[in-house]
């Protein structure tokens, strides 16, 4: 297949590959209505993909779905001090509705901490109802005053999940639950990003939280993303919206909170984080399409053909689409599949049919092998399994590429030019962190030494990870 | 189990009953902005399971989902006139943001026809684009007067279709398709709802329509429940945003448009077209637990049986609950299950487990019978099947029972004080129609004599069916 440079070059310009790959293979546009975003039916289906995947996991922890309102008053978001100053700047606000000015302005979400707590307080009684495990898949508002499609946008789709426990060291445990078994576990098994969990510093610590947790992926430029955050609320929002409960001694008590979410930034760390010069490449556990078979052009027995293998390939599990449009040049959609980062492409063509073949054209490693058609099935499966793990593997390796162990602030605001810097917490500390932020370099998370997160308040021999974010 | 009166008797005050169920069963709270609602992790079960089997039956018609903005600009909405006007005096807007004051207002949406089309416009070139099917999950907002939780409410969810097509005569079979074999056939066969599927009137069109079809369900006292709408758009919106595509003749044509949308007011008619004294009654198909495995009290090997009978049914298929909470009395307990409507409860007690037996409770035969423990699967598994069709045999019964064939306005208005009428359209006409209005009466559809849906244009022999709704 001829390879036409469809996209800016990453050496070249990766921000502009990036704008290139989210509109030639169709994910998103920008909206009308500065930073928001039309999330385009290719893009919507890997978020419904990392919805599915997400909810499963975020259900196996025993937590349900509900729903909490859009519209919160403006006075409910002012009783939590941190939290207003850190959400203030970013608020939109509703003032008329109905055709008329409204008594109390509204604001739109910017997420829903003070909100669900005021019905918490309500269904929240006994130690029998904790712990309270609630999800909320939704959209929230924060206006951006540098938007970029999928990792900042003005609104974005997301899951914010808020519980109450019964006590310090549950809630805490919840916390941590939810960060390995949901959130890094998702990104490491299914988006194949070997992201590296940790604990923020209190300048990067969510506004009202006393902890925050978060799984930060490295892209292809050596940044960081931070790709989801658990926090640990401690008792703050529970103390000011009177979430209290009678414990089994008799005595009321305040609840012990969490809160955790992951967002539509996913996508565009999947993007930024596997794509190349030739487009997309989609893990193929998470691939709304894992294979797509594509009729070269038409002649005899070959349609036939093609459907037969679609059919045998869902038969063996795998998610397949069938492109025959015959009409459009086999060239353009084959690139097309390629910018979409389709896993596994199978062509079938009226020549190699006759020798009772098809050519089999993977995305991960950039190979195509002309394959007997009673071999397809197998060859499809077996490179599903591999480029999973290759695309993880790469990812990976990049990262430690990436990666300098350093011991001064100057050491590691180098470093982080090109990638990130492990350096230890003592060496750096709140000042160092002050002045690394002029440089626009932060600390991305604290480890311990053996890669183990550490718990709030611990704060012997942490190493900090430090590098530039989107 | 006694029998307390949690719930105001539906004959004595339904609007009552109705609240009382929203709160006793924990569907959802009235949110703290005036019309807004909290669905409750009850509730949203019941959308969620919505969801899935709609979404199912869309992606079936060949649709693929998509997200567009929640904000769109004021202006947008000023281009299509009768939209404008249907629209203005529910919108919600956005003035101030990040700080400042908006340059341009932005509205909430209502529905994103505006803002869609917009889009359709990039992305519609050629008929080789067409059929274009899009659907949208979200949130939309329309200030209401007269809120009522889920039924009409300033902020709800569903989904809204957009579709470009090729002819007119492609876009109309396209909203018809959605009619029958989305949104009746899920409310026939999952809701267990006989809805009445026909054309609305000029005066209860969508704004912006050339025709309306719509699902109509009768509640439990006679009144009509819109539950779903499909819209001809013709190409007044194409024309406003320009969508055009070159035919397969070379020529520039405006393309042919559908909209149609369901939402959470569906579960609504749940509660509504269901619901007994004893609080909701949930079909087993919708139902997300449809068997509910309940430990009386404790004794020997009665976890252990509930545990082994709860494996078993799921083995079977069953959508099975465990509740051995036996700090929690049996009683409210199992009252709790009834108001929640979950079809069937297996009562496991040490007094029944000697003698081999459980207690099989069903919710719609409102029955209880002693069951050996391995006939319990089978016994449940057809109590499922046979109940889902009680369920549907019960209110089409109604529905019947509460229609009066009638031949004049005055009857039509007489007969809508209980239920519906049916009467000859050309009895009726828009002055009728109007006069019907005076009285909160209005025509929920018409149909042809055989039951069909009538075409756009079709005025010979049509039937009106009149009465109030909600």
């Amino acid at each position: 297949m001829a390879k036409t440079p469809v996209l800016t070059p990453q050496a070249e310009d990766l921000p502009r590959w990036y704008q290139d790959v989210i509109s030639k293979a169709e994910l998103a546009d920008n909206g009308p209505v500065r930073g928001t975003m039309v999330i385009r039916p290719t893009g919507y289906a890997l978020w419904e993909r990392m919805q599915r995947e997400v909810d499963d996991r975020i259900k196996a922890t025993g937590a349900q779905n509900a729903y909490f309102p859009l519209f919160i008053p403006e006075s409910y978001l002012r009783r939590e001090a941190e939290h207003v100053e850190g959400f203030s700047p970013e608020l939109a606000v509703v003032t008329h509705a109905g055709g008329k000015q409204l008594e109390e302005p509204v604001v739109v979400r910017p997420t829903s901490e003070t909100i669900i707590n005021a019905f918490f307080s309500k269904w929240v009684q006994s130690y029998r109802d904790l712990p309270l495990l609630v999800n909320n898949w939704s959209n929230v508002v924060r206006w951006e005053m540098r938007p970029r499609i999928f990792l900042r946008t003005t609104e974005f789709l997301w899951q914010e999940g808020h519980t109450c426990h019964a006590s310090y060291e549950d809630a805490r445990d919840y916390a941590r639950r939810i960060l390995h078994e949901v959130y890094e576990d998702f990104m490491v098994h299914t988006l194949a990003l070997p992201v590296l969990v940790g604990r923020k510093t209190a300048r990067e610590r969510f506004a009202g939280a006393i902890n925050t947790l978060t799984c930060e992926g490295m892209m292809g430029d050596g940044k960081a993303l931070q790709m989801g955050t658990s926090h640990e609320l401690g008792q703050n929002f529970a103390k000011v919206f009177d979430v209290q409960f009678t414990s089994a001694e008799g005595t009321r008590e305040y609840a012990w909170q969490t809160s955790w979410g992951v967002s539509t930034r996913m996508v565009g760390g999947l993007i930024m984080g596997h794509g190349d010069d030739a487009g997309l490449r989609v893990p193929p556990r998470l691939a709304p399409v894992q294979a797509l078979v594509l009729v070269v052009k038409d002649g005899e027995g070959v349609r036939e053909a093609a459907t037969k293998l679609a059919d045998e390939l869902r038969g063996a599990g795998v998610r397949v689409a069938l492109d025959d449009r015959t009409d459009t040049p086999f060239g353009r959609r084959a690139v097309d599949a390629e910018l979409k980062g389709i896993p596994v492409r199978i062509e079938v063509g009226p020549r190699d049919l006759v020798e009772g073949n098809v050519t089999v054209a993977r995305r991960i490693p950039h190979t195509k092998a002309p394959t007997a058609l009673a071999a397809v099935v197998d060859a499809v499966t077996a490179a599903l399994t591999e480029d999973q793990q290759a695309l993880y593997d790469e990812a990976l390796a990049r990262r430690e590429q990436y990666t300098a162990d350093v011991a001064t602030v100057e050491e590691a605001a180098e470093a982080a030019a090109t990638g990130w810097a492990r350096v230890p917490w003592a060496a750096l500390g709140e000042a160092g962190e002050a002045k690394l932020a002029e440089q626009s370099v932060s600390v991305r998370c604290l480890v311990r030494p053996d890669g183990s997160v550490p718990e709030a308040g611990d704060e012997s021999d942490l190493v900090a990870i430090v590098g530039r974010s989107y």
